[in-house]
């Protein structure tokens, strides 16, 4: 459901499509082997092809869910996964892929963001973009975005996908996972985005992010590296010509200040894994668990266009309220130049 | 302003002091010289000792304000401040120190969090403690919380606290500032606080920490470092005698598990330097800029009373919107007892 | 959706039936002619039977509209009617009926309800229950619980049935429509549901009455008679056998009192009519319209299993609030027994 | 706390003192003999007299409190007055006057809306005035805005003021009480505020008169009246020249058509007698209980100037909620003019 969308915004079930086949599973060896169809039904909000300013509902049915390879797993506590926790807050849980614990789960999200994504670009000429950071040890070697998009792994660098390729191979037939890190971009956006105390632009950024499955980090500009900066390494200069450096992330205060915004995500390894494991199953004995679905290998491969809707949701939401507070500030100051993006 | 607190609590103006002092600027020389007597006055919400279920309403004034030390910097932005970005939001800006962008702001989250904390430890069992995990590139050599309040510094190796001093001493000589790192926990959470889609513990923990001021950077857990982990490092086991590891830092799924919340927070270094920076003014020149206001050289250093009171306060409202929703759930499992926290 | 709901309640397809049904168009002559399935599909938040507390997702399709019907109004401006009212909001409009200005939105509502009918039930012994208590100049010459289901009218003189139907007929003959009051009545609702300042009680009940489609009053209690009354006469005193009258419909200070919970709405007569009114088109040409549509000449007829849906919604949520913030209150006072309902 | 407001709003501490006085007990002997001083201290979000669209923080401390009145009723319930509600709420209460269920509570609003009502004025036009409609029996003979201000009463038809005063001389002679009703008209709003399903203009209003203290009922346009129409009769016609009436008061669908708002809000006679009543004090026994503190004996005379706070803060959020959704619309529709208001 996505409420307070703005009317008038060209929309038909292809626009949701592009997405949705960057995040889907099946494509290659490296991810989950669930083919799902990932269709959009448009179930209001929408006519003749455009928005129509009242809530949008959009309808993406599951069609591969295989729920016997559940069912061993329904009366036992994968390790690192949300059956224990589930089990406890609720007394139940629902076992088959899909629920609500599931990266299935984001497939919603993408959908709402293929909307968002369309609105900044048009309206505001925001482009949000994200690529594969690292993946366990593996870093790029070099980021042209545009290797990203001919590649499976959203991997910057096309030299190296033959060796992640190998490296995959060798951790699926492991029977293992690894974790991975996902940074996203959005450049265009104008100073003035965000708020001051609550609902701050960063704040609700590391939300948004954090809030996707297997998400055990975020970061804004330098993020963790800042520890280790010194003030007069890391506040980023101006002149008149722009800014000199971006370490900030495009965000000061909770506002954005017009340069590129830049977030970085880490994502956990999957815990589903053929390999065994000590835990308990739900009458409390000592069970031995491995998992035998469809599961990927590592999440953070398919994460990309995740975290880029997780990013373009936020920013068409602080749009809109900043234009409810300040759409009559108008343009106070000349706009400093941003900075190439990271 | 605190809504919806539980009646019955007691509470005094005393109860605010402790972590008010723990917070407060002037004590020692490594921090900023204002001395704020920060002093909290009840205006609604408690009666005969005891809060009333009503709105609570508290007031610190700012009583060491220099609006003087602001007036060269009124028209000009300091790089990596947020000067530029409120300008460009509100076309105007309150210059003076104590405005919203400043970390005198937190003074209100400490004291709203002493609330919280006394509830979830009366409650619940809760305990919710921090510590500096590192400044620049000085990490603790070991971790003793015995350690932690007998330092300025919330260091939790009282041997290092020596090495500390002179470390900032020399970086207040310099002008210079330095980024840091804190970590906070909160043990005897019980399993079932958060929430699957929206409202995810984690990422209510991650919006939380990133509303603080100069935070560039949120972990749950092992955080970044789970990218390069193993799924079968990182899924933390379970026996019938208790979990065997915390990587996931008590949280599964948006949902508490039991074991300690562990956050990890980056702070960025302060960007109020004396030495000098290249930046603009308000019309549009370039010009050097120097701050000569009285400002912390690492604001990391009386984070952790905040970073705490983030997480209190957190969990305090996970902790009734979990008895709003799951009031009778009942204990449905015996509890898996946690790992001894990080 | 509906996030937030307890797990555990049995729900099951047949549980929605009752109440749709009691809704439903088409079963009398009194109503529209449209015949809806009202089937609901439960696409989330249910698993072998029970809600597992994640979001709940339900879907009924509309299986009757005629879009031709709305042909000839797509370029019109039905007085009265939320046409002009989104044309000017949102520079479009969806003239199909179905829109979010349809008395179809409110299926979803009863749907929803149906949940926090049982809950309230099982949980509290809440019972809600309406009637209608006025239709044009017809008012109730005495009120019997149990006529009112016997009828379409949820009319609870069975005597005066014959009379309604004769007035009906007479209406629908005219081409013309008239409104209706409905009173709701909550019975077992404890004292202690509500909120001091914001989230009162009967605050949150008036925003749920009036946001039904062509609702334009709402009163609790005695509501507009309160104006006439002396406070001598208003305030509802008590013994200790009980209060000794319910003036107040049971919210005192935005908080439930423990006596039945009385509230009343007026409902407009329908806009769309076969009779010609003066209005604009689209190109602001003056023009005569006529609607042809199924429309029910009077909405009030249906709206007794609405404005119970609202209210069990409301309540369900204020019940839960309560239980988050006073969940371990207690019993603090023995509970006055209160009056016999309105 | 006000937050989200625009910046850029020119305010004082004068700006508040007008409708403050309007609402101020003790200027006539028909009020509450309480002479609070409402001085309204700015702690926030305003400098060099200008709103800086960071969270504005308004104080009024009570200064006429007389807590020694209330001594006795500390322990009794009064009818008709949420001591009893509070109490089984929150096990707890606070019985001194100006607590959160004192009519002195909607000093704030008051005081917030001064800010709305300059904002509204200023950037749209829109003018928000009320008068008393109705003082137990009494109703006006005439409406001339012209009057209102120049009576304590705000009633429209000067000629019938003394009569007002000996009705009210005589009521406060007796010990008793009475209600009132008051209507309230925002004139200059343009089509389009509102929402479609939540956040529907006219359940905002609803939920707003319905949470101030005292209130029974709310009615927009016709309210009530409407049970008794045709349809033919209610809908609003329109021609090029305009609409030829407002039965609707200026919402359709939940949304403003450009006509005067108007709502009409039934306050019931206040409780807090001096003629003894039935009751019960927090043992459970039977007492007589009176009210000797300094109260309204019709707390409807000062409430215009609440009802119309109430409008305008509803109005500016919408008006802002609206510009975040629809601010590039643009104006689809040459305006259809409005029907002389009320």
């Amino acid at each position: 459901m996505i409420d307070g969308c703005p009317p008038g915004i060209a929309i038909a079930p292809e626009d949701f499509a592009h997405d949705l086949a960057r995040r889907a599973t099946g494509k290659t060896r490296h991810t989950s082997a669930r083919h799902e169809a990932d269709e959009v039904e448009i179930l209001s909000g929408v006519y003749e092809g455009r928005t129509t300013g009242t809530p949008i509902a959009l309808l993406v049915r599951n069609t591969d869910a295989r729920s016997r390879d559940y069912d061993r797993i329904a009366e036992q506590f994968r390790p690192g996964h949300a059956d224990y926790t589930y089990w406890q807050k609720y007394g139940a849980r629902d076992p088959r892929g899909g629920g609500r614990s599931s990266a299935r789960e984001t497939t919603m999200r993408v959908a709402a963001a293929a909307i968002a994504k369309k609105w900044l670009a048009e309206r505001h000429g925001v482009r949000v973009r994200g690529y594969l950071a690292q993946i366990g040890e593996v870093l790029p070697r070099s980021c042209d975005w545009a290797a990203i998009e001919s590649n499976p792994f959203f991997w910057p660098d096309a030299a190296q996908v033959p060796e992640l390729e190998a490296y995959m191979d060798a951790l699926r037939k492991s029977g293992d996972s690894v974790g991975a890190r996902v940074t996203v971009v959005a450049t265009g956006v104008p100073p003035g985005w965000g708020e001051p105390v609550y609902g701050k632009l960063d704040a609700e950024i590391a939300a948004a992010m954090m809030s996707i499955n297997a998400v055990k980090g975020v970061e804004i500009g330098d993020g963790f590296a800042a520890v280790m900066q010194k003030g007069s390494a890391h506040r980023d200069e101006a002149t008149a010509a722009g800014f000199l450096s971006n370490h900030a992330g495009g965000i000061l205060g909770g506002i954005s200040s017009g340069q590129a915004i830049v977030a970085s995500v880490a994502f956990k390894p999957t815990s589903s894994l053929r390999l065994p494991a000590r835990g308990l199953d739900v009458h409390g004995a000592e069970v031995e668990i491995t998992t035998t679905g469809r599961h990927d290998p590592c999440v953070g491969i398919r994460a990309t266009p995740i975290c880029e809707a997780m990013l373009a949701l936020v920013l068409m939401d602080q749009a809109l309220r900043h234009r409810a507070q300040c759409g009559d500030v108008g343009e106070v100051f000349p706009r400093i130049p941003g900075q190439a993006l990271k």
